[in-house]
This record gives C-alpha cells, sequence and structure tokens, in this order.
C-alpha cells in the first residue's frame, strides 16, 4: 500500500510539474505572438537589383539582412546579372511567381518594371523600390538618395575647398534622371549660395572612365583657371582623376567624386580625388526590409484600410576625404 | 529501504524536471536578448511639443504609443501647453533633466531650441525632430511631411477640380517656412504644368480665421472670376470657407485646405471645402520612436562608429473629400 502511495506522489509530483511548465510555455509562446516585431524564418523577403555582381550592391543587402535578423524573418537575392532590362522584368516575374513576404526593387529604368511591379501589389505582395525609383509604380515607398541634396552637399564641399571662389566644371551623365538630379542640386547652389564661383560647364562623360577623362582633358584646356570638377559618379570621378593626372594638375584642381568604389577610394588616398559622396547603402537596405515587414503585418494601415507608410526616406549622404577614406576600405 | 528508494526516485525526478525547465527558460531568455528590437518598460522615450492640449497631436502619439508597445518600451508626452517659445525651452529641459532614453521634438521655431536639442544630443540622449524641423540643430533625422511637395499634389488636385483652366489665389502664412514651402511647391506645379492656370494673388491670412476670411472677400472681389483658393492652414481654409458662404460661392470655388481638424471636416461634408490635405502625422511618432530606439540600441551606427540613420523621413499626404471625409473624423 505505501509503495503504491510513493508511487503515486510521485505520478502527481511530476504531473503537477508538467502543467506548471506547459502553462509556462503557453504564457511565453502568447508573449511571442503579441509582440508584433517578430516574424517567423518561413517569411521570405526578397531583394531584386541587376548587375547582381557588382560591390554596389553589398551593402544594401548587409542591412537588408541585418533587419531580418533583427526581425527573425528570411531573405534571399536574386535580379539581372547584367546590365539589361528585359533580364530584371524576369528575374522579378520569377520572384513574383513563388509569392515571397515582401519584395525590395532597384530598377535600372524608371518605367519598364511597372507591370511587373504593379501586379506583384495587385497580388498582395509588399513591394518597395529602394537606390533607384520607379516613381509611377505602385510600389509603396522610395528609400534612397535625395540625388538633389547629395549635390548641393558636393557643392558645399566644393566651395569649402576651394574658398568660396573660382571657375568649376561638371562631368555627368545626362540622360539619367539620379545624375540630372545630382548636376541640378550642384549647379544651383553654386549660383544660389556662392557669388564668386562659377559652374563653367557641364559635360557628358557617359558614365565611362576613358570619355569622362577626355572630357576633362577638353574643360582643363578650355578653361586654364578651372580649379574643380564635380563628376556625378565613380567612372567619371576615375577618369577626372586620370586627366588631372596627367596633366600634372592632381595638386592644383579639386575633384568631388560619387560613391565609394576602390579606384575611387585609392584616388582619395594618393590626393588625386578630394571628396566623394558616399550613399547611405546598408540603410536603404534596411529600411526597405522594415517597411516590407510592416506592410506584411498590417502595422501601417490606418482605419480605413489604407496603407500609411512614409513614401520617401531620403537615406543621406557622408563626405569620404583623405581623413576619413580608410574606414571606407573595409565596409562591405 | 524501499520507501526511501521511492523517496529519492520522486525526488530526483522532479530534480530533472526542474534542470530541464530551469534549462528551457534559459533559452527563453537567451532568445528574448538576442532580438535586437525588444526594449524594456524601464526604458522611456519622450514626446516634446507645443500647445500640447490641441488635436493636432493626438495622432502622433498614437504612433509613437504603437511604436513603444510593439518594442516594448515606455512613453511619455510633454511640451509647452502654450504657443510659447521658453515655455518648450524649459519644458525640453526638464525632460533632458531625466536623461531619458530618447525625446522626438516639434519645435515652434526653426532656431530657439537649439541649444536645449545639441545638449541633450551632447549627453547622449537620442533626438528626433518630427513635424516641424530644426535644420541646424544636432538632431539625428527630421520625420514630417515634404511641405514642398504637399503643395504640388494640392496644386493637380486643383487641376482637376478645375479641369485644368482658370484663375486661383493663396491664402497663406508668410513667415512660417513649412507655408512658404506649401505655397512655392503649388505656385511652382500651376507654372510648369498647367499653361491654362493663373495664381493671380497670394494673400497673409496669419493662420486667423477673421482674417483669412477677410483676405479671401479681397480675393474674391478682385477677381471675379476666381475659380479656386488654396489655404496652406487649417484656420486659414476655414476662413476661405465663410467667405465663399457669405458671398454664395460655394458651388462656384473650389476651395482645397491643410489638416483635418473638425471645422475643416464638416466644411468638406457641407460641401463648402472641396478637398484638404491630411499629414501622416500617426507615422511621425511611430517612425520617430522606432528612430529613437534604433538610436539608443546603437542599431544605426556605421563601423567607425558614425551614425547612419535616414536624415530625412517624408510622411506624406492623402487628400480627404467629400467621399472619404468620414474616415477622417474617427481617426484620433
Amino acid at each position: 500500500m505505501k509503495k503504491l502511495l510513493f508511487i503515486y506522489l510521485a505520478l502527481i509530483s511530476l504531473f503537477v510539474i508538467y502543467v506548471y511548465q506547459y502553462q509556462n510555455s503557453e504564457t511565453t509562446n502568447r508573449e511571442w505572438e503579441e509582440h508584433e516585431l517578430r516574424g517567423s524564418v518561413d517569411e521570405t523577403y526578397v531583394m531584386v537589383t541587376f548587375q547582381t555582381g557588382i560591390d554596389y550592391w553589398k551593402r544594401a543587402l548587409k542591412g537588408f539582412e541585418d533587419a531580418a535578423e533583427a526581425l527573425n524573418v528570411s531573405v534571399e537575392y536574386r535580379g539581372a546579372t547584367q546590365y539589361d532590362v528585359n533580364e530584371e522584368i524576369t528575374a522579378l516575374e520569377q520572384v513574383i511567381a513563388k509569392h515571397p513576404a515582401g519584395i525590395a526593387v532597384s530598377t535600372m529604368d524608371p518605367e519598364a518594371l511597372n507591370p511587373a511591379i504593379d501586379k506583384a501589389v495587385e497580388a498582395g505582395i509588399p513591394v518597395v523600390m529602394f537606390d533607384a525609383d520607379a516613381p509611377d509604380s505602385k510600389a509603396y515607398a522610395f528609400i534612397g538618395t535625395d540625388n538633389y541634396e547629395a549635390g548641393a552637399t558636393a557643392a558645399h564641399k566644393m566651395a569649402e575647398l576651394l574658398d568660396e571662389t573660382g571657375q568649376v566644371g561638371i562631368i555627368t551623365h545626362p540622360y539619367q534622371l539620379n545624375h540630372q538630379e545630382r548636376t541640378d542640386g550642384f549647379h544651383a547652389t553654386m549660383k544660389q549660395e556662392y557669388p564668386k564661383m562659377t559652374v563653367v560647364d557641364i559635360k557628358d562623360g557617359r558614365g565611362d572612365q576613358m570619355i569622362s577623362k577626355d572630357a576633362s582633358l577638353e574643360l582643363i584646356s578650355e578653361y586654364p583657371d578651372l580649379k574643380g570638377i564635380f563628376a556625378s559618379e565613380a567612372n567619371g570621378g576615375v577618369g577626372v582623376g586620370m586627366a588631372a593626372l596627367e596633366q600634372n594638375k592632381e595638386d592644383s584642381l579639386h575633384i568631388i567624386s560619387f560613391d565609394t568604389d576602390k579606384g575611387t577610394l585609392d584616388m582619395i588616398e594618393e590626393g588625386v580625388i578630394s571628396a566623394t559622396m558616399a550613399q547611405g547603402t546598408r540603410e536603404m537596405g534596411y529600411w526597405s526590409l522594415q517597411f516590407l515587414f510592416h506592410l506584411q503585418h498590417n502595422l501601417v494601415s490606418d482605419i480605413n484600410g489604407e496603407t500609411t507608410l512614409p513614401p520617401h526616406v531620403d537615406t543621406g549622404i557622408k563626405i569620404v576625404t583623405e581623413e576619413n577614406v580608410k574606414d571606407y576600405y573595409s565596409i562591405e
């Protein structure tokens, strides 16, 4: 009898502890569910770009992954391997077919991807644009550089380098919207805020090192008093640097470029390029994923069901010079 | 002996279960810690405004509270009860003295709060601006309406209402930056995109109903063909509505106003005001808290320790008309 009593006691204890523990785990589960900023690993968010292999996207993807880790969701990276708009459309269509939890797209054409983007949104897949916008698409938000402001920032830096006096030129890519905006921001700021400075010419470098170098050589010979050149993208900046080196102008000519690829950083270290504009690419990726997560979990709809996500996020610009160039080599 | 054996068995079982359970709770705790987007309730974030009692802030505070709930942190609401810049500075100083986890500030003056804001940032307290910016302060970001864009949106709506033809006027507050920007956006869009429309005059309504009403009566008598008036803020809009009613012009004159206070919504219901621009005030509060949390938890610093938060977030504009006005009464 007494043996049995002990067995009963042991079993009852076990049962009580089991129930207690079960309740505990229930509480824990309930807390996870209530806590809104945690997804599940089955939830896959996809980043879609073009020229997928270039270094430029690494930091955007890093931000995308960092946010995914914080939110406990999964990510994938897809896109066009080449600079080919049809390839990017196909890649996006393939991603849509899998009905992921959300898609962040950087488009190489402000119009061509719209039908695919709109199809995704209509199918209930959250889409945001980053870095390069498709303004007339149904994507919920754009997260990227305010290029006009970035041009203005470059102009202020140029004015500082030249003590607010002298002639400057611009090498740009006149058929791409973001480059037009950078050029406009630079030009307008010079005109409005620095009366002793003049933008003498704007030349087309076509995003190519050699063409930009030749355009710079022309500028230098046409304007012997030229004190500075602003290049609106990285290849152009390196081309300008090559022209300055060829003419032994690397000390007298101040060059401001854009982005932080290795060629540009090397020329900053060598003192050929004075400064370059670093974009907030990690932030583009980070907040893209945050926004997609908020859309997927209905954390951003108003009482009438309308989405109320900020439509435009400027991820800002940092100025890189000889002083802080070391930091930018290590950023991947 | 056998009795004792059972007691031992029972005790051993209890111990095993205890250890198992303890390990389980360890795992749970570790998961909470690893999960970066969860704070503690001791962490207090403060929203600071002016005229703290007005309805306008309710939605911003709602967004601030929603984000706090999602992130498991606490919030407080402080500020100047009056439209008094010294009172707001004092309120901000008192908040700083308590060293909270972060402060979101909407300033009634783009300069006057800068010393206090900078003091907070230097003391290691994250600060972001929302709704009304202090652009030269050390605050990390501004989250609010892009007022130039909002004016442009109002211009497009006006063009739609008037079939892109006719004379329009503007009633504004010419000494406040956000109103200047709204006016500029409206004016420039009309000029650039609607060649058959003319902005005939811009009058000062001083943010006051009666002064705006009188200014509108002048506009109406000076320009008998006037087809529309854009008011850059809510009191002005109601004043324009009163003038239209007095002149029996409520059917022939299209009025576009700003914000969604009860007086404006009532005039939309009555068909006196055609449309008003609703700001994303909930989003200002929501993303302000998110940004402060990210600053507090060092989730936004780059390899070199520099903060990399998006410096500027446009929370967008929604157009409210007779069709959707009902939804906006219920928003608090």
